[in-house]
């Protein structure tokens, strides 16, 4: 594997073997020193256009437990506003030692195509509303630590709120489906794609529905440019129908899960605090994904088998 | 100890084992590789949501001489204006992996606060009017180095400028008379604080006459947003009257040393060249911040003794 | 050596031991784990009071490398602007533990000054239209490697552009030339310096001229401040008698090779791909800087020779 771009890409059995070395890596973020010198001398660069603090010091903790170096590159504070290309830019990082770049932007497609530009390996952090791959894995993984398993065979999973724009959704639904999981998403109809053709999903309108049916409730976030406007005319309408609060928490079935990506809206579509629900695996989340990107960061730049204990 | 937020929690007898601790942290600063592996694998997140990049740099130097891994928030740039509060960035950052959030807030209280949401260790470097209390301690080893002795018993310091609004002063008048000096500050009555009841200190509007009568001229920092204002209506005047100058400077009697919390406003508090007087301890208070700071991030973090050379 | 910031005054001997440790050094990182422990326990400031991402990340990549701490400090974000002097910030960074300073700076002569403030070692890395020394070594390097030899002799070098407003052309026409290289400078005379008194160079008006005579065509950046100006008129007209394009590049003799500091203004001075002609080292001297800035670390901090290997 030498990018990590799209699940689509990804086979069922690699997307296992992934969450395995996820796996693994959580193991070493247990461990008293929880560093390893897998990926000693190599140089991981964060070049994210679109801003994302949690995202980026996410990457950026699991390069350095994997004792790379990380170059933070912030595209509005960089030579990209000189004019220069993104090309140039990632041919210049590339030339001074740069073994994988974490790439973010606004545009969907553009990690891919960097893929032309650059021999080392790319990693979409997020591109446009196309693709937030690792978030998948993490998510998967979460999954599947809590109820077990090899993958996600049998559970009913309702993915609730903007799926129209929203990449996670898209690359989520991708990585359960393969998974073996039965995906339904849940939302008004502003804020479901216009055309779903192909989509391995069912499609409800109603969140009160599906409440008591789902192992997992996987909340996402409304983004703020699509409040007050034609998607969302009213924020309160919006969080009565489709916000988590007390009562459909209270609803929920047993040994069920509450899902969110973050941040939160809260009283939006987080209508009651997490620390209140038991059930909520959001700050789980957060953890996995440290050892989701360590697992894709040794997977594409690693070699020699699982890194050692450094003691 | 778990946190390190207030003088006035600390008792004598920690302090002046902090103090021990800051001298054997000197000591590793002296080597010609200035490094131990202390804190190898633990994760230090400075949380600045009030700029500040001397002291910042000051606890990234001190975390990576432990040999800690140091994760820089600045929180203008990072999801905060996303709308999300400083609890979730908090519990997210925790839930990636920091062990300690160095925190600066301009309202006192905030590093307080943020010990409930969270379990890692909490260093407050600086909140507000309130306490500054890494500062006091890098103070107090700064005046017990030059004196000798195990703590401040029979100095006498005098505090000078706006002590109102000063988080250093509240913090060093503390330290400074519980470990036995006595304290005087000096400065115009509307730099003063309004209510003193309690405070351990002799209060004077004149620096004329403790000029001679100081071991320690502690010279405060006007801050720029008290100038031209009701606090100081004449800038001219508030040097004349409270500005260290060369006159002043001869005046001190033999021995004594002038200190400074940095940045310095030359021409109002400071009106003479510090590299032109003798007795300026005040580039001596910045290099032992450095230790003062791993002498802190060891006590929350560090566990078996004092760290061993790694060379 | 303590210090290096201008060409003019290194001998071509020492120049030449530089371009021996650049070899050294680009062996280093040829290895798979490109990291010596050189520099371990040593602190490397840049401090960029004018904005350039490639220059800074080099250094930090190259200090890296060595295994030095390095610190970042953007003066933007800082102090400076709240009216401490760079004077101050100097001995500031240099209590808190700083070993050598990167310094660029919108004016010529900051990074000499700074020498009499502090006892570090100084690096220019670009001081107005001075001086930008260890560019001129990575140049004088990627020559030296191309064409083998110990130095430049008997080699011809055009450098075309904007002469007149380049550090780059300063410290190259210097390096070059006390390497034993012919450099002829080409131009409109509205970007050629007014008095060349004692320049060691040819002038030439017209590129078309030298480009089957020229070893090496070294394109300069054209600066967008001197676009639309008096010195460029017309972007076209400069474009069209200055820029190398396809016909140019043809036109060049066997052997002869393309250099460009970067940024490229594609479609100004760059009229052609470079990844489309073959014989352009533009992407080489972006890693050789890399190498070039190790060499000048090391001699300036090092001790003991030439690093081992860490593996």
């Amino acid at each position: 594997m030498k990018h990590f771009l799209d699940i689509a890409e990804i086979s069922r059995e690699s997307l296992i073997e992934l969450l395995d070395m996820t796996a693994n890596m959580a193991e070493i973020n247990r461990r008293p020193v929880p560093k390893v010198p897998a990926l000693r001398g190599k140089v991981v660069a964060t070049v994210f256009f679109e801003d994302s603090t949690r995202t980026r010091i996410s990457f950026d903790t699991a390069a350095k437990r994997l004792s790379a170096d990380v170059m933070g590159f912030a595209a509005s504070a960089s030579s990209i506003n000189k004019g220069e290309s993104i090309r140039d830019t990632i041919e210049t990082l590339e030339a001074i030692g740069v073994d994988a770049f974490v790439i973010r932007h606004k545009t969907g497609g553009v990690p891919a195509t960097v893929t032309k530009w650059s021999d080392a390996s790319i990693i979409n952090a997020g591109d446009g509303a196309n693709q937030h791959p690792t978030q998948a894995l993490l998510d998967s993984y979460t999954i599947r630590e809590h109820f077990g398993g090899q993958d996600l065979t049998g559970l009913r999973i309702s993915i609730v709120g903007d799926v129209r724009h929203s990449r996670v959704a898209r690359s989520d639904i991708q990585a359960f489906t393969k998974l073996g999981a039965a995906v339904t998403i849940v939302g008004p109809s502003t804020l479901l794609p216009s055309d779903m053709t192909g989509w391995p999903v069912e499609v409800c309108n109603e969140f009160d529905s599906v409440i008591g049916e789902s192992d997992v409730i996987y909340m996402l976030r409304l983004q703020r440019e699509r409040m007050n406007s034609a998607f969302v005319p009213s924020l309160d309408e919006y969080a009565q129908r489709f916000g988590l609060d007390k009562s459909r928490a209270k609803r929920m079935r047993a040994g069920s899960i509450v899902m969110h990506p973050g941040p939160m809206n809260r009283g939006v579509e987080m209508c009651v605090d997490p620390a209140e629900i038991p059930n909520s695996l959001i700050l789980r989340q957060v953890t996995n994904g440290v050892s989701a990107r360590m697992a894709v960061l040794f997977k594409l730049l690693g070699a020699g088998g699982i890194p050692e204990d450094e003691g």
